[in-house]
């Protein structure tokens, strides 16, 4: 079976997809899939988890470290370089099995001769503050290679520069880089160590560069090896003595065996996360490869990171967390890896106060959880996020401020781990007071109505963005009594086997909303139900009264690719087409409270109108459609999901998240036909 | 004093606009400021209040009668036509005292040689169906005239045709035209006759023509005489017939007598409609000219008609009644005519079962009046009534869905009768009715807020239509509260007064909600008040954390003249800029519940944040600035509001009402200081 992605020629259009692609990580950082000889232009980025600075008023984004890997070599003076040599061979593959990438450049180097680059490089996945590479040059006719390699302190950024006041030191062989974020003053540190067997090596390079020069032989090999470690301020009180100490530990342990482990851990970690498919080798390499995305972003070791809509590929999407982590990934991580599935839960309880922040920022009680959550889970979300193109204006949109269904997706989270795991500690650990914060703020953000008398859930946008501000979103109320229900059960929970815990809780919130008041809303919540006759279950109020239009003739009136047809006066916001699954993401994540018709009929209702405008949609429509039996009509929608992130292929404006992740909600163990869960 | 409005040339491109400006009409019939030769090119119209029709998918509209006034003279063969003939002078003028129209043109007809044409005319305010003319000719040269005239069945149509299966009759020298409307099949009948002195009649010419020719001798006046009268469907059975008998009729009185009459019941009219200005002929003149206007339009016999937007102008804006006519120009005829005021609000109990069923469509129990409102009462007001200048596409508005003050601006008219005029026959004639079937509407229409304990009033329109979809606007909060108020006064009212009556409505209403729901929510609706420290009242939630820009760079943002400031992606969406008067509005509604600072500081702070785009809105600022003791800062909107229809400047696209009515809102006796009410 094929573990391995390939790029069997080198095509500079393709060197930001391809930094996408093939890229490295390990829940800690993130290695784009850029050449050796890259820098900023070609977007090479060492992408730091959780860390995150604002540079002047733009938007913050997470912060990219110095390249510790940078190795750029010369030949006779002519720089060997893909962009501008003369190449004769080149591969790029990915060894998604071990996360290993490696590239293989042959160039020209007079008539007839040529050199051979190779480099091998992993981030560890046991020390996941240490990148190490191997490289090798071989020759066919004698000459004069130069080798300048160190840490490339020119780092890409899209609202930088983040890093001051740097600092570049030679300590015994060590090069050692570090500067200070601009909003907290947080000090990134990189070390780098580079063992040569071979050459002369020279010191006095501009910046924490090293030269080495040699005259190399024909048909001889020259090897060497590179370990480079980053630390910040978050991870240890001397990020750069730490990054020092790393890089030389590292360089005696040396490369092979720094490998092996790694290796190693790489397959205790696929033999809890592999999903067979049988006969079907494309689908087998697609799902693979998306495990793999999911398993170079996992923050195995940190409770206070989460997993960015991009992962760690840079800086788009701010390098915030949404609510794909709770409701698409962690399902994957309840089967593959819990404790990963903790730490994401653990992050939304270490952002409680962020969420209580915007909670009290728009007058609601409890916590209202941030759409677009970074370290402090203040809210990153502008209320202007996408661009009118037709007047180039910031268009109003309303992500932030009503997509609301967020705390209650953290509420499922939570409440999935903990029924999946029986690890109720998650609660003890503050698990309850968030469950509890986001059950006030939808009961705060309720209304009664005297008339229907029920409770009904005004003026949000469900996981549909393209219908903003509607009322009784299907998807949106059935979260919402999900929250209460599991509220309840927390607080008799507690009281049961943490009684102090309830003790404390009960207290906290003497003032109310507590029990009785959460207990009434449940009871008298308005949640849309099937219609007796046709089964559908209406999107939001007043749906059916918008204009039916088929999806090809939507598209048809269409004046510019690039407009966005939800906000203001978005073409889709009139017209019952909807981005993404709603009603059918309710269907999932409820299976067990709808019949097979239900699922059905809302299946065949909703699937024509759906743009599947987001990586988030056609992965619902494929696990319902296995579910409701009909393989054949869910196959090409997870073909579609599985595949996304190998071509690149999604919109680009605004759906187009590290989509990769989404195809696994639940699909182990949870009746996707075509797919055998393997614990092998 | 002057009492007349002049036009001393002929200018072709204000046709349109003179058609607007030199307007009769008696509130049965507008006829248009067009000259007697003009068609349906020039805009001629003899616009039928509250007769509609609707023509394929169209919008409905006012029908247009064909004009019976029609008259075109030739000299030796030549055309006389203000459009083409050479004009030596011309003078247009409308007498706004008597509302007669005159025009005197001076043809050149050969060298040195001249045909003086001059005709008047008036739409009795006696017989409302009856149009009469004179007409004179005299030439300083013999010549050969031939004059074409009769009834011009070519109408001007927005959406039309209208008119089908005209039938076109000569009845013993009176001229019957008679067609059918499209949608109802209601019949409309013009009948005309004329008397001349003078020629020979010839009536085989085409259509319902009549042609008199004559040989003019120089230094000779020849008067003729012009009589039609419409009738339609809705007023008798057998309209042709008594157009007809009322053509004859109106002869055999002459024109002498039925000018005198006319001349008599607008004298008697402004002795109780005049306000006079003392010291500012400019302001005085505009002042009477808007009462003119809205003394032609005044529904004086029929309590099935009100006042549209634009008047009986013709068909611009549907010939549709909006929130205007309660709350801008009702106190007018409260204090000149109650029978008008009477027949205004006897229009919308006419109209209930229409406001019935728009709420019914929403979901929502009671009566929720029409936006735009014609003849049954059903909402003419579609979802997308601006273009979108950018894309071209239709914008989706929410003046229908949301403007929901405007059952509360019809109990507000209809409390405001009562209690000026201490007539509580209209309660019983169906007012009582509508004010309960619009206090049950907005009791399902509120929410009650569980944790602030309070009713609250969401997703609204106020009078500021560039903010919609706003909660808890202070204006309608406080429209609603008073309409909960005038429910319950009005039910202890019939309780004491018609005790039956009081037992019908307990009856039709004992399912609830009734007095004891009613009684809650009044005590328990949540009203914005001014804050304790800047006095300010907020326009509505989270008005204040909208972006503070000023006017004059708000404007600097806009990319096309026409592009509309509200709607989905409008400029003043999301900034504080308010396109009328709306906090201040609710203000001077209530100005005995308001301090004067907070009235001072409310038109301070929101002045300079209001566009004025419509033209309801400077006249509301020159109230409050009157009656907190600024007059100088009232009077420049004042006269703003006052030559709105003198000047025609106002914004085209949505705010153009017919503006001149609005001034007149409680100026008389209200404390406008310039101002002093007179009963001359």
């Amino acid at each position: 079976m094929n573990w391995t992605v390939q790029e069997g020629h080198f095509d500079s259009s393709l060197v930001t997809a391809n930094g996408n692609k093939y890229m490295i990580g390990n829940g800690y950082l993130g290695y784009r899939g850029t050449l050796e000889e890259f820098g900023k232009e070609q977007l090479v980025a060492v992408t730091l988890a959780g860390l995150y600075d604002k540079a002047g008023d733009q938007w913050r984004e997470p912060v990219n470290a110095p390249n510790g890997l940078f190795t750029r070599l010369t030949c006779n003076g002519q720089p060997l370089d893909v962009l501008d040599a003369e190449l004769l061979a080149h591969i790029q593959e990915l060894d998604i099995r071990s996360a290993i990438h490696k590239r293989e450049t042959v160039y020209s180097i007079s008539e007839g001769e040529t050199l051979t680059f190779t480099a091998e490089r992993f981030a560890s996945a046991d020390n996941l503050h240490l990148l190490a590479g191997r490289f090798t040059v071989r020759c066919t006719q004698d000459c004069r290679v130069v080798i300048d390699t160190g840490i490339d302190g020119e780092v890409w950024d899209i609202n930088g520069p983040h890093l001051f006041s740097r600092l570049e030191q030679l300590k015994q062989n060590v090069l050692v880089s570090s500067a200070i974020t601009g909003e907290l003053g947080i000090t990134v540190a990189v070390a780098e160590t580079a063992v040569f067997s071979f050459g002369e090596q020279q010191m006095d390079t501009p910046g924490t560069m090293r030269r080495i020069s040699f005259d190399a032989l024909a048909g001889k090999t020259y090897e060497w090896f590179k370990y480079a470690a980053v630390y910040t301020g978050h991870d240890v009180s001397e990020p750069e003595a730490e990054a020092e100490m790393a890089a030389r530990a590292a360089e005696q342990l040396g490369y092979a065996g720094l490998l092996e482990t790694h290796r190693q851990l790489w397959e205790e970690r696929w033999s809890r996360s592999d999903v067979v498919i049988e006969g079907d080798d494309a689908a087998q390499f697609a799902l693979r490869y998306s495990i793999y995305q999911l398993l170079i972003i996992a923050p195995s070791e940190s409770e206070k990171v989460s997993i960015p809509a991009r992962g760690l590929s840079g800086q788009v999407y701010k390098g915030a967390v949404f609510w794909d982590t709770e409701m698409f990934m962690l399902p994957f991580f309840l089967h593959s890896d819990p404790r990963v599935a903790r730490n994401l839960m653990m992050y939304r309880i270490h952002t409680l106060n962020g969420a209580r922040r915007k909670a009290a920022e728009y007058g609601f009680l409890g916590a209202f959880y941030a759409w677009e959550s970074q370290d402090t889970g203040d809210d990153a979300c502008t209320l202007f996020n996408v661009n009118d193109v037709f007047t180039g204006r910031p268009m109003r949109t309303y992500f932030r401020d009503k997509q609301v269904h967020i705390s209650a997706d953290v509420v499922h989270g939570i409440w999935q781990y903990v029924q999946f795991t029986g690890d109720d500690s998650l609660l003890a650990d503050g698990g309850a007071e968030v469950i509890w914060e986001c059950a006030r703020f939808f009961y705060s953000y309720a209304y009664y109505n005297p008339v229907k008398q029920r409770y009904e859930i005004l003026d949000v946008t469900g996981p549909d963005e393209y219908h903003e501000r509607v009322n009784n979103n299907a998807f949106t109320n059935a979260l919402i009594k999900e929250t209460l229900d599991i509220a309840l059960r927390t607080a008799e929970l507690l009281r049961q086997k943490h009684p102090s815990l309830y003790q404390e809780l009960s207290e906290q919130f003497s003032g109310g909303p507590f029990l009785t008041e959460v207990k009434v809303m449940l009871e008298h919540l308005y949640v849309p139900q099937p219609d007796p006759d046709s089964l559908i279950i209406e999107q939001f109020d007043r749906y059916f009264s918008l204009e039916e239009v088929a999806l090809a003739d939507l598209k048809s009136r269409v004046l510019n690719k690039q407009e966005y047809w939800g906000g203001g006066n978005g073409l889709a916001t009139t017209t019952t087409i909807l981005k993404q699954a709603d009603v059918v993401l309710m269907l999932n994540l409820f299976k067990h409270s709808f019949t097979k018709e239900v699922k059905q009929a809302n299946w065949e209702f909703y699937e024509p109108r759906t743009e599947h405008g987001s990586s988030l949609s056609p992965c619902i429509y494929a696990l319902v459609a296995a579910d409701i039996g009909s393989p054949d009509w869910g196959y090409p929608y997870f073909m579609r999901t599985a595949t996304v992130d190998l071509t690149g292929e999604s919109k680009q404006y605004v759906g187009d998240f590290i989509s990769a992740a989404h195809i696994l909600r639940r699909t182990a163990g949870h009746g996707w036909p075509r797919c055998l869960a393997s614990r092998a």
